[in-house]
């Protein structure tokens, strides 16, 4: 099966750039908030959870910082807390064709949300 | 602030409302994904996963459909199993200005995978 | 199969109730935590969390309760926010024989935590 | 605050260690369960499940492994798939005193479950 011609052919290649990265920023978020963290395991969570959304169609590239500040504010008793929303700064980079695009997520205090973009989308 | 202006000007609103639509979907698979689930549980668990979804910009309403026949082939000794992404027949409807939009996800048994497309899009 | 004789039968009846109970508590948590949430859909999402882990193995019943106040606390620009483990304020009874069992999560100001212990267990 | 004697002294040694680890285990399951794997990224997603895990109280150590088999079974057209229940084989070990418990969850033919119970409990 062609899928791109079956299922895609609606949607322009800017369309589809931007469709393949929301979908993985979404399910970034709301695979892994929740997932137990602390400084010294923050490396090893980045890294899984660029590698898994890698896998995903037409993800090139995906960034992930958690924020070292956030992760402070909301530490236990326990030396560890659970990674929110507010804590990711992430990058998602998609290529389809000749269009690249860059989807973010950061956390805007003004909103009190983390709010996810379009940061940049550009033709080759 | 305003939102619209600052950080979605860049791309089209046909582009917004697949955007939203599409990380409502992501977020919607990886966050109910693993929930444990059986016949008499099906309803309450669609009504839970529409309403949440429902929250998100842009979302004017979700269809959730839980394959019945995928949750009795996967059944186990206990009566019950988990949510899995092929069991997942949704419809997410988006409206931005004038343009609305359906992003649907469902098992495509060629594909053995359930794929998330842009099922239609129009404008007014 | 037997499974109690197979695999239960070197704990005890008041382990095997704690043992369940906290199984179905450590789900909830990680199930559930960054679900769209705002006062509107806490009540579906309340009873769906109920319904789905009330199908686990000994779990007799769950009450859950979204706490109203974290919820607001942690409200967004956009009319919704994402549930956290601060928010929940849960019991799940577990039975096993003639031991019931009551494991409770609730958060602690003093630990910043959301503490799941075991409230009460008893024999009939 | 002395949490174990405000929360925990109603249970024994034994019952914490089982209980402590039936909690991760169950957060293991949840929390993980939906994530995108295939061959490349299984040992990266291993590791932070296992670092992830060993944050939580009472948790001397952890081992994850996703069994191949399971996953090569479902693998889809775009050459990942998402990580289920049924390719856990992990280990939990809690020490709590002199008592050390080790939690398993594997998954059992015969019963269609990844079944969870606790694999060997001693004390020194």
């Amino acid at each position: 099966m062609d899928v791109d011609k079956e299922y895609f052919s609606n949607i322009s290649t800017r369309e589809r750039a931007i469709f393949e990265g929301a979908i993985s920023m979404g399910a970034l978020f709301h695979q892994f908030v929740g997932t137990p963290i602390n400084k010294d395991t923050k490396e090893s969570l980045e890294r899984a959870m660029e590698e898994s959304l890698k896998l995903q169609p037409a993800i090139e590239d995906v960034k992930v910082k958690i924020r070292f500040d956030k992760l402070e504010e909301s530490m236990t008793e326990f030396d560890y807390t659970s990674l929110t929303g507010d804590m990711l700064d992430v990058k998602i980079f998609t290529k389809v064709d000749n269009v690249t695009a860059v989807i973010r997520i950061e956390f805007i205090e003004e909103l009190n949300y983390p709010l996810m973009y379009v940061e940049n989308i550009e033709e080759d």
